[in-house]
């Protein structure tokens, strides 16, 4: 048996005793778990809004130890140090063949209910990695576990968002939102070699944070941030903006602030459906929408090369440290925003 | 003195005389009119929704023979055989030094009224075309000018929307609409190397031509679209949709059509200002959205060659010749769905 | 036991019965083989210039009809008709990760000896396929095995030598050689949209395949083809240069047959280990030299489209078709230079 | 009349007193030089390799102050502060209007002599610029006119060698030759998002500049550079190496350092015609080989965006400041290779 975090209702999760994993397939490994995290999508299951069964482990971010692996598992071996994708792909179906690892025809994230694949959590001691020649990485040798976790979710989201948007040496980019993901959008620009990275928030702490780190910035509560962004740009727009709040309102300052030409890479899990999208005003501009997934599998490569050169420090987002057994109190920080990371420690 | 046509009022030209063009600028060059022909987006000023002074010459679309040069063009002369880009590029601003030339800071529309650049239309016997190294190219020998033509406007505003889909050689494509925009994208589709092109309207006339062109083709007017799409492609979707009717109701099938990770493309002259955007459905299958106006500088070459080469055959949508003097009858019919496409020759 | 193609001493080969090959690892099929081809490949093996153990299985094109399939193959059932890749990859080593599944880190050849990773060939009537959902393809409805074949190898190697020099529609594109694989590239080069393809041969014979083909040809045995090539592009050259002979000599030629800023790239499978490179030409013209193994795995789709839908059409380079029984008189044909393509048939 | 560098004899130049340059055309500007500089290039001409009349005037790299300008100049007016780019492009060729600047049709280097197009040099207290709009760019307010003198040359050819070896964030890189240019090269790869940088040289006070950018070294005259990138490289290889000594054997060596699939970039004005390309070598490992002049055009405003925003400091390679009319001490300093670069003041 081992601890795990497991859902009980909508807003309770609970640290209980559960069934140590075991390798169901040749290609499994199973992992102890050294750090985890919770996510910001782990408050939909939270919140409800997107269906659990009570008593299944949570979580999908996570780094670990290799403790066991099957019979087909090339690449890991007992004692490895890893990180994993935060969903598994197969590397074998079209999609996955295509590179496209994101949209692998048999998906399935950790901890995130049967809609997703049905796959156990890894807010635990241990978890089960489907395909893990696939699913894990290697944690380079400099590089600390608790800055790994990131790169198996957010920060790789942020990077591929910061790809979405076109961004290269000598860009200039505006970030809305300075959320955990915007600012691991605003160290992505950077080291994808903008020469200008513009942060947007309200408040004022969120932007201190994002200046340290190399950004210029607006506060949008006492500014008007497309105003700023053209007298910063000669009037003609920045390269590329990220959204990365996920509101209507947000998306639509993107296409105002975006020159002609521009790219705008929306990133942000959006409580709306739809937004109008300002059909004339793109045509005219000639502006290049994108949302979606991030391709993880592609670029965590990338991304641990970059953490690990020090050219993105990801744990800056870091707001608590707690014990595995801590989860409920984590959750509860988390979903009222008093934390704005949590890392989960077995 | 020469003979142009000139909008008179909402709904009403006329071709009058008028003064004969000359050399302005040392980069000019006139042109003597051989063909021009009528653009669905001429239909705006007809229209009035967009403003032009009566007596102005209307027209963008047209060939030509060089009659004069200033004297700083290098590359025409005297008796030159041209084809003109709708719209004038400068060559020098920072769009144009990115070769984003169909966001030049200084572009002008012929004909196309005073917020476009107030430049004289070529729907005439002559026409001044400024900087004119930029915005004239020679014509290939073995193409005739009715061809050519085309190059100049909504051939490459076709094939600029089949490269913003990102098609390319294999790739599975579906067309909403088969105007004539519409049928320049099957054919720029094919050229690109599209394997399999599938084409959507509700008038088996339209269809029927789509066909002739190597279309596989649904009448929307008698089966679903989507379903008949999924049917076809393994219940995957296609990689690319190019949407050329401009409805916001057609932009939101492109989204069902589409096989995640792929790409919609709008083309259409849309009638409404917005769409409601499906951001949930887009971030899940992660598409890429793009809209906007063509960068006709940058591909005319290719089209031309693919005129002159037998993959693409532009006049294919040509419903009625005209003379100049015709071109009153030329717009009612235009305007009234009876003609697909008007070419006038003066 | 089974009829199968084996390798004797050097210049010798004769069919044998031999052992049915049978499931090894849980990713593996067993293919029942319905063609499979002699490659120019095979004679290194024939001429002893690749080492093979007397007794060995050669080939490696095929198709066939799936026999037997292991417990993880997730994407092939008995009686699938497919095609097999000329090497196989794994699917999950970095260079797999990446898309380079030509570089994969444990790529095999079927029948290439112990130095290609010691797989049994397929000029038999069984083959065991490695890491099946990998390696093998679906052949459409619609193809021929005996035209599905050569997407496995030949074709897609010249393919991705057309991609390899940049070509896109409205290309000009000049080919060095009319053998099998020149033929193919000059019908990849035609459906990646290429306007212009030129042929260079000095066999009358093969020049008028590729006119056939729709590419301009000369003659090098009775012209001077860089004059000729110059001729015909007003003094500027080729965008693209594929060469498909294989020697230093024809290399050089296409140095100076390409415009400045244009793209070499090589495909045949040279006789000498080096050549002069011409770096001071190279870098006033800004030429990008390429040569390297095809990827195989990532155009296989592609080019199965394109055949499907008649844009290409390998089999016209077949000149044998002879039963399995018949190989010995196959490759002396294939080696005394009779046939340019045997087709053999278990 | 002005003072200028002139060409006297071989291994002469003198400060001679010369005609100041006046407007020729109406797209001209005359510039009065604040900063010039000797470039590597310069000792051709001073060596006799590149002819050049006696009395002609020097130099290609500059910055300055807008003096007068002809009567269709859009985009500067007398008082603005600009660097020029090395070479002339006239903006509306073929080449030019595909953005292939350094392939122009009428390309002239300033001070380069009659082949180069017999243009006028910049070592001198004013020059003439032809195309002004094309040809010069704002100095950023921030910037000193002896950083943004390098973007119009040396960085720029060093970022343009680092984008030919398709450098981007997470590449692994190797940089034979820490000379000004390859310092420029680490320096461009880093910005470009490179997260290894391992410089080669044989001098230990240029691997300490290297160092002290980010780079790792390596001595090559006490270790044996192919060994130890392999050992630093998991035995893989580097995914990029740039050659920036231009020697045959160094060639040769980035093909041995390169991992499979990976690209080789040659920037190094080379002493050889040609080298010993490693054919098969290239074949077997997919290598892609790149050698040419750089796109100052294309790629200037990011390089001046990367000093502004001090990515990159060019002026650490500068060894010696020196009044205009001590030129010819700065040419004798740089022949014998005590000056590592030479800025000289008007």
């Amino acid at each position: 048996m081992m601890k795990a975090v497991t859902f009980q209702d909508i807003g309770s999760v609970a640290v209980l005793e559960t069934p140590e994993p075991t390798l169901e397939l040749p290609s499994d490994v199973i992992v102890r778990v050294t750090r985890c995290a919770i996510c910001g999508s782990d408050l939909h299951l939270y919140h409800g809004e997107i269906p659990m069964m009570p008593g299944d482990t949570c979580g999908h971010e996570f780094t670990g130890i290799i403790e066991d692996t099957g019979s087909s598992v090339g690449k890991f071996k007992r004692g490895d140090r890893v990180v994993g994708t935060f969903h598994t792909a197969c590397g074998s179906c079209n999609a996955c063949q295509r590179g496209e690892y994101h949209l692998c025809a048999s998906a399935a994230v950790y901890g995130f209910g049967p809609i997703y694949g049905a796959l156990n959590g890894s807010q635990a001691e241990y978890a089960r990695v489907p395909f893990a020649d696939i699913n894990l990485r290697h944690i380079p040798d400099k590089l600390e576990d608790e800055a790994a976790l990131f790169a198996g979710d957010i920060l790789t989201t942020a990077y591929g968002a910061a790809r979405n948007a076109n961004i290269s040496a000598g860009s200039s980019v505006a970030i809305i939102g300075c959320g955990p993901v915007g600012i691991m959008a605003i160290q992505s620009a950077l080291a994808l070699g903008a020469t200008r990275v513009i942060a947007i928030d309200l408040l004022e702490e969120r932007l201190q944070l994002a200046s340290s780190l190399g950004a210029e910035i607006i506060n949008a509560s006492n500014s008007d941030p497309v105003g700023r962004i053209m007298a910063l740009s000669d009037g003609e727009g920045v390269d590329a903006v990220i959204e990365a709040v996920g509101g209507s309102r947000t998306i639509l300052l993107a296409f105002e602030m975006v020159r002609p030409g521009g790219h705008i890479s929306a990133v942000g899990i959006t409580a709306t459906q739809t937004f109008d999208y300002p059909l004339m005003q793109s045509t005219t501009k000639d502006i290049t929408f994108r949302v979606g997934l991030a391709n993880i599998h592609r670029d965590i490569d990338k991304t641990l090369a970059l953490i690990a050169n020090g050219k993105i420090d990801p744990t800056v987002v870091i707001s608590h440290r707690l014990a595995l057994e801590e989860a409920a109190e984590g959750y509860h920080l988390f979903d009222t925003r008093v934390a704005s990371k949590v890392i989960l420690i077995p």
